[in-house]
């Protein structure tokens, strides 16, 4: 596999990109592009003491911050990493593309040069969510790509997400759960109601409605919302546990007795917030497009940007994209039978 | 102010209902009527010892269940103490009516029996939020009376909320904000989009956009979304609250290390709880309904049953109602104007 590398999209751009580029390629013989300015990946490099030709990198000269407009950054900034990295994976000199840049300019990009996936009305973006009774995490579609949702496009990400936790994470049978007010069916919005049906009548393995306080219970592998909904969940359950956290905190500093059984207990705290942490898992993907595109935290390190890329092979090895396209045409065609 | 009681509502009815009502009794002057099965009020009142004149018995036969279908068991159970109850209202015979009841029914039935307040179109059911920062809890409305929301019943949700929260709880210029996907304005669904221009030019006190992170911080008085995203809001927060707990309470107590320090997390994780906890709070209000309805949670027991009557007085007395109507019709005649 030839993985393609924003070397400018993020945070820490592009010191810890290129330190998770060069960790990565100690342990997979794949090949790293890493585009963006020569000399500041170059200069990483040399830091890094890495002498191999595994990684190498692709000029580009612009970069698209996070202020950008993403169609706008898309149309303009032709040379920036983003956009030489997109059009790198469409014309076939290379086979994923991993980036921590402007989430927008990464979801317009990958449409507009890679283009959907045919029979895919909208592209989603996943997102990885924690199990928190401790369980492995799930993978939540759609993150935001969209903020609003028709039935057909609910039954997409179901099936979207179930082919990737099947192939990425190897998954057998994953559960696909729909985010709604109740348990029951006939619950929600009309467009939830369809999409029950949908993903009903589907060959998906349906575990039903997914209420909100079951959400973070790993009741299923792939939680299925709207973009809008998906984004307050990942926000939301971010900022509940952060304050729960705080409190926590507060509590232990502020009592000297309670320094005891702090240590233990911050520990366990930190075990929790690393399910959050994006360093572990990496990345999630671009669903729909063409063409395997993994999308990692903007704050990502090291350790991240390792992650990604040694986790989001198998979306490039495994063929999703093309087992996606398969699965498409064959529903285009049940449709059209009916 | 004459407050109706439903005697039979909720997972504790009618023995937590009675002994509430005994108990806010001995605080106030006001009447209480408790709605319900004579038999059972009337040796509930017993056992309470229970000698006065304020509270009155007003007998009903029927009880709708939490399993009733709210529309069917309106227009079916005419001698329930929710529909009794109801009329009562309506009829002037009280001023406020609080019930532990069907969630459902009670929103159907009060707008079946009570009407809608003219101007309103969509009636909405609060809900008390915690501010996990420790301060003051703010009001979400709409926390699932519709699962769809136009943008002017965003704004409606805005305004009937931001009324009750400054004549009910007594906070002036209550800040009012919109919950999205992003803080920045043009973000979010089109109704959310023309929802924050509708906000942003009326007379309230809009803040903005509120992210799900922000949701838990105390950032407003009034949390406005759908009904679907709020029920999602709500069942996520205590999902990942108690999930968050019970790994902490595990911790606790698998160490004993920790069990010193333990004593006192548990108080302060205890403390936490009590946010969530509608005792403390006792009831939120149906609003844009043509009369006072309090819902209580469905577990209610006597300090809900208390707190939800002596919290909720004002809304009758203040005349809360009749504050939302007059709104409704300026705003009527400003845009009949424009």
């Amino acid at each position: 596999m030839r993985i393609i590398l924003d070397g400018m999209g993020g945070d820490h751009a592009p010191a810890e990109i290129v330190k998770g580029a060069v960790s990565a390629a100690s342990e997979i013989k794949d090949e790293i592009f890493i585009v963006g300015d020569p000399a500041a990946i170059e200069n990483q490099l040399e830091k890094c003491k890495y002498k191999g030709n595994q990684i190498q990198i692709v000029p580009a000269h612009e970069v698209i911050t996070m202020h950008d407009s993403p169609v706008k950054a898309i149309r303009n900034k032709k040379d920036s990493s983003l956009v030489v990295g997109l059009n790198m994976l469409k014309d076939g000199k290379g086979d994923m593309f991993v980036s921590a840049g402007n989430t927008g300019a990464l979801i317009v990009g990958s449409r507009l040069i890679l283009g959907r996936i045919k029979g895919i009305d909208r592209p989603a973006l996943a997102s990885i969510y924690p199990d928190m009774t401790g369980g492995d995490p799930c993978l939540l579609v759609d993150a935001g790509a969209s903020s609003e949702s028709k039935a057909r496009n609910l039954l997409e990400y179901g099936l979207m997400g179930s082919i990737y936790v099947e192939k990425v994470w190897g998954r057998d049978n994953p559960r696909v759960g729909l985010v709604n007010l109740g348990a029951e069916e006939g619950k929600g919005t009309s467009a939830i109601k369809e999409a029950y049906q949908m993903l009903e009548s589907s060959y998906l393995n349906f575990i039903g409605n997914v209420e909100g306080r079951d959400v973070p219970k790993g009741v299923c592998d792939v939680i299925v919302c709207d973009g809008f909904t998906g984004n307050v969940i990942l926000k939301l359950t971010e900022g509940v546990s952060l304050s729960i956290f705080k409190l926590i905190k507060d509590t232990l500093k502020s009592n000297v007795k309670a320094m005891m059984g702090g240590a233990l207990i911050k520990s366990k705290l930190s075990d929790l917030k690393d399910e959050f942490d994006y360093e572990e898992y990496g990345g999630a993907p671009v669903l729909g497009v063409a063409g395997p595109v993994i999308k990692m935290h903007g704050s990502s390190t090291e350790r991240a940007v390792k992650s990604a890329i040694l986790r989001g092979l198998p979306y490039a090895e495994e063929n999703v994209v093309e087992i996606i396209k398969q699965e498409m045409t064959e529903i285009a065609e049940c449709i059209e039978e009916e």
